[in-house]
């Protein structure tokens, strides 16, 4: 590489912002190296890799981050029940620290000096993008100290999006298509859709455009993960779902015999499955950590799946008080996810303490998918805390029944009091 | 009525339990006054006052609570957003303490002297009837001071299922039809289920018999407010709810026109719009207060609807840390209305607080019906928080780009030195 | 005033760092407005005001904010309990935005195009001052419009010691010093201290220089307000402290029978005899919003006992689960009041909870003040929830034991059932 | 023993219930076994043994739990800065576990039939012993499943407080009395004090009698375990205390070098010193978990100095938003010590989660004592999060005032749109 030049590692997706980014990296005198990560998006890499040397990159590194998203990122999201402002399963949230935690490493690999990503202004992404990179940078090693150092941090990460220089020069997408077309940058061939999205294994988000008036229905023609609802099969599918500690471990269609087991290719699977039954659409709008509301879009078949079977088997496993501390944790986590404190003392903190939780979380989830719904069928679990014995009607299963009334006459005292006081002063 | 006999209040169903409980109190030597509150189960009230009277009853008291029941019970929880354990949304335990205070008013207007009830020693039921009756005598008049009186009020309210004379003769409903045909009590004409269920306007639970095993599905055949969504209609309904303060104040079918806007027309009109479209069924695994797991199934078509249409203009319409708040204050309001605490001063509290926060609910939300599922397309409100102009990626909208560097970069000063000081000692 | 001239209303202290702000404002072309709040610091306010014109401000406002501070924000922190991180009463925090408000009033009044203060970059009260400003700029009237306007927001506050110009003209004190000498701007008489302090009616903080290692111990040269324990009175004050609505409402001397009930007089003269006795020290490493831990000491003599006083009377006339609740919000309250967060939809929503919950807050609490300690000696209400007949050890006041018996061993079903599966699994 | 008796282990205090308990279970024809629990309290074992044995007690068993206490019950408390109602250090609460402990493995290793207890009907003791025995229980071995059987529970723990049968005959302490004199019950030697007290190694609490009225102040006899501030030392006692992951390791008086770092020995050591300054006392109204409200006077010298270093010492060395999480289960955990459930999968869990954001509390905390009060003079720690050069006043510290202005100008893009909504639509 050049001698003299300063060196950034850019978060490349191949996309035309990305691309023009690269080439104004490189105009201002930069060496630029690329990153690009596969979790799951559908793209083609080789193609990326072509344009990116073609555009002028000094390398690019394609890296396959598919397993590592799903064992280190989604799973935990599923052990936690993690859903932000009751709807969202946090596809994209999950995918920004697997990303810069690649990104880093390949930074402290190749030795560089500024970290660069395509992530707007006003958005989450770039405060998960960069909060990673912060906190991920004192564990590394002496010889990347200079990186994102605690003096010049603020010079360190370059955002153009957020440079007036940049910002002001690219207001608007037709001064990019121009830069793109005055570059040599391919000009993407399908015309561009009046919303913007971002896909990965977990979902993928639809947002900008015409999606930005919160009262205009998405058009049907959006969607790419799941099939309508309306046009989906007739046939339900009935899957049974296994976990271990909180864990999807194995997929099977009793129907079909068919069984899964190993993690990415469970999840493709069963995001294939649920896809095809129209399942893990949401339409909402949504409170960013910069203080904006923004309307979103979300698929996310095999997250939903999840989510509701792990719900189900939890509460069958847990013992009710656990929940409920799990709950407010979990609560919690989502909010921190969403934000980009992936890696921050309170997210290992609240990690370690929800996988403590899930200890017990181990059965079999049985779901019915169809028509956009996921239906829990039934549940079974080496460890339930379910006792037919001690709940059915028709037995007494080692329970008094008078005790209740002592139970529910000394919970009685307080009101009692609360009421009597009130009376006579009120 | 007779002069020297003590008098009871019975909440009277119709059903075989409280017929059996009827003759059986009578038999013990109580005068006994049935009180049966239309809720909006399917029940034939006359049919039932003549068979209370037939078998002895002293008095039957048939008071139709249904529009008190969606305007103070329901209509608080769709504020709430009330849901138990991330899944049912309370149909029973916000009917509970309506009925109950009826059954106390008629108590004091009857001069009854003691309460009595047929909910089952295991349930949450009996804690939900009888807390609400210990919260509210306080309140009323003094004649009524020696009802439920501080120093006997261990003998005040007669629950036989909690008594051991009653249960242990009463083991197995074999017993309970043998006292039936032994006392010309009338049986049930269609065949038993083998399961129970209760049912008012909110929805219908159904428990034990074949649903005590938690890994058996329940048939098709038990539910009766929702079709099937596999045999439900295959064209979805558009809705259009308005809601002001968080309160649901008009439904309107946009294709046709229909507008209703009495709060129960409402609530009946849209249960059978969203059962038609088989909206609402759960089968869970719950909590009982009483610490047991058991296993419900519920069908809550209306509640379904209004429970995510709220959901979806309160993030519209609520700051964002104001809803965090919320959220914690609803769920305990929802474990708080589970466990039969609805006249309690917590619950006071909190009701007063989150009706503080839906002053700016107001606003309309468009929802699909389909196939089991509520789709939101589109909401809008006066009080919307959501700024197009802010959040558009085309335009700065008063917002500089500057800014959110500074503010990634003061967030990650906790994590840099979190960071820093972990590798230095670890 | 000068016809071209921007006008910026200054925060002023009349110390040495916004004497030089001032001039330096005025160096760089504007019209100053000085703004000085008296919200009972030690200060010669008449001084104050001749130095700041012979300086060069076009105008000075001194306002009494006095009794605005003691009712607006002190009485609701003590309402609250208001507590950060278990320890500090918040005295710095509550006097910023009550200084702001005033602030932003003579802003408006004064057509100020600027706001100017002289809070540091590193520390809370930026941020409590500019939050409040941008608050409170849109409930005023259109006039006022382009202050703040959204467009322009980053444009309209000057912070400077965030403005690179000026803090790195002026690092290090030596250069203010040779700034003032060079204009005319009187030196401090008395040489500094190596702390700096901030005072008002609440309390006096201390920190930086001396205090910035945390391990070496305070001089007790430093405390203003009040008396060491070792050198105070050796006869304990017992003070009768009345609330109503969680409000103090009279202070008594059962001995000397002086009684006090106007806010302002109170609150000042419970600071003098608190101090007198040496109450209200703390010495705390404390978490800054900013994400920095920082050293302080703080002396809040009547605030320290006004807050045990007002803690003891609501345990005694608060319902307990209310009081939880009530617990929790008061947490997020001082956090957000820390934060400066005091003018946000969030805190209006807390405060209201709060405020509701303090009705019933009404009684006497008899304390003793001694060698830095408040002593709770007793207290009554005629709200008071504590049913002395009820919980005798020598009656059975309308409860019966045997109750605590089914209580207890309905408690214990889940923990049986827990164990006994644990052991099972295990 | 006696072949055909059932055998009960009774928790015996030497005192005159117990006493009178074990003289009442051996004429109900019970073969009853002593057991007495050394947890510190201030008692002639000796003595209490020898009278156990000629009342008639087949056995009696003494067993020192001291250290036991200090590090499995004590320890845990400091950590997680256990405090309930903001004011009580659990004392009781915390021993009660302990004893029922020793109880239960002393019931297995005897073969006992039955537990009992002199726990009062109204109080929490009985409900902290037999939720503690509940909870054991599946874990012992199959030989002691009879005991607490789940079909049999309600009759395996003998409450005489709570049997009519007992608390009618001995309603009135003067009927103790008699029963004693009838039955060579030796009657306490020195006059009864007009209240009750239980004592062990953490603290002394006082109730009942005469502090009943909570408007009477304690009389100065009361006291135990302090010297009244008024009469205790005039020179302060400068100790330095060492914590190692949350625990106190080490006691230091750097005055005198004295050294203790054994935890039972450092507690002792800890409760004299403090007791000698006054230190530990408190007078409250307290939520006891059946609902009523109690009065208590509490003395907990060692614990109260402890407490405050604790705290200290981890807002020094944890991270902000990991201690806001912990406080939030601390709180939950005070609760759930003061309502019995020691031993249950929510403490459990809620322990396992603390003690591991405890892993960064050590370091060093120097204390005043004196008169009453502990004063926190200086902290330091190898894992402080505290950056003096970060944080100075006169130093960048490598950062950047500017990012502040971002920083709050974020912050306030939620709050604009609050304000100006509000102020468009009210």
């Amino acid at each position: 590489m050049s001698q003299n030049k300063e060196r950034v590692i850019l978060a490349y997706s191949g996309g035309l912002d990305t691309s023009c980014i690269l080439v104004w990296l490189i105009k201002k005198g930069y060496d630029v190296i690329c990153y690009l990560a596969n979790i799951g998006q559908n793209e083609d890499f080789d193609a990326a890799e072509t344009k990116a040397m073609f555009l002028g990159a000094k390398k690019i590194i394609v890296e396959d981050l598919r397993e590592n998203f799903i064992i280190d990122y989604v799973w935990p999201s599923i052990r936690g029940g993690l859903i932000y402002e009751d709807r969202y399963l946090l596809g994209t949230s999950l995918a920004r620290p697997c990303i810069a935690s690649g990104l880093v490493r390949a930074a402290i690999r190749e030795n560089a000096n500024f970290i660069s990503h395509g992530a707007t202004g006003k958005g989450n992404d770039q405060v998960r993008f960069e909060l990673a990179c912060y906190s991920l940078h004192p564990t590394v090693k002496a010889s990347i100290l200079s990186l994102f150092s605690l003096h010049s941090s603020s010079y360190r990460i370059i955002a153009p999006w957020r440079l007036p220089e940049f910002f002001t020069r690219f207001a608007g997408r037709q001064a990019l298509f121009e830069f793109a077309a005055a570059n040599s940058i391919p000009l993407p061939v399908s015309p561009k859709n009046p919303w913007s999205c971002d896909a990965n294994l977990m979902h993928i988000s639809y947002e900008s455009g015409i999606l930005e008036n919160p009262d205009q229905e998405a058009p049907e023609t959006l969607y790419q993960m799941t099939t309508a609802p309306e046009t989906s099969s007739n046939d339900p599918t009935v899957l049974e779902i296994t976990f271990d500690k909180g864990n999807p471990i194995s997929l099977r269609n009793p129907q079909t015999n068919e069984l899964i087991t190993e993690p990415l290719a469970l999840y493709v699977r069963l995001n294939e499955i649920a896809g095809r039954h129209g399942i893990g659409r949401i339409d909402i709008v949504e409170n960013r950590f910069l203080g904006l509301k923004s309307r979103g879009i979300y698929e996310t078949p095999a997250g939903t799946v999840l989510y509701h079977a792990h719900l189900d088997l939890e509460v069958l496993t847990m013992d009710r008080e656990v929940r409920k501390i799990k709950q407010n944790l979990q609560q919690k986590m989502a909010d921190l996810v969403y934000c980009g404190f992936w890696f921050s003392p309170e997210l290992d903190f609240i990690r370690h303490c929800i996988d403590t939780s899930q200890k017990c979380v181990d059965g079999i989830v049985r779901v019915s998918l169809f028509k956009g719904q996921v239906r829990i069928l039934g549940r079974r679990s080496q460890r339930s805390l379910y006792n037919q014995e001690l709940v059915s009607m028709d037995e007494h299963g080692g329970y008094d029944p008078v005790d209740a009334g002592g139970f529910i006459r000394a919970h009685a005292i307080r009101l009692k009091e609360y009421y009597r006081v009130k009376a006579e002063t009120e």
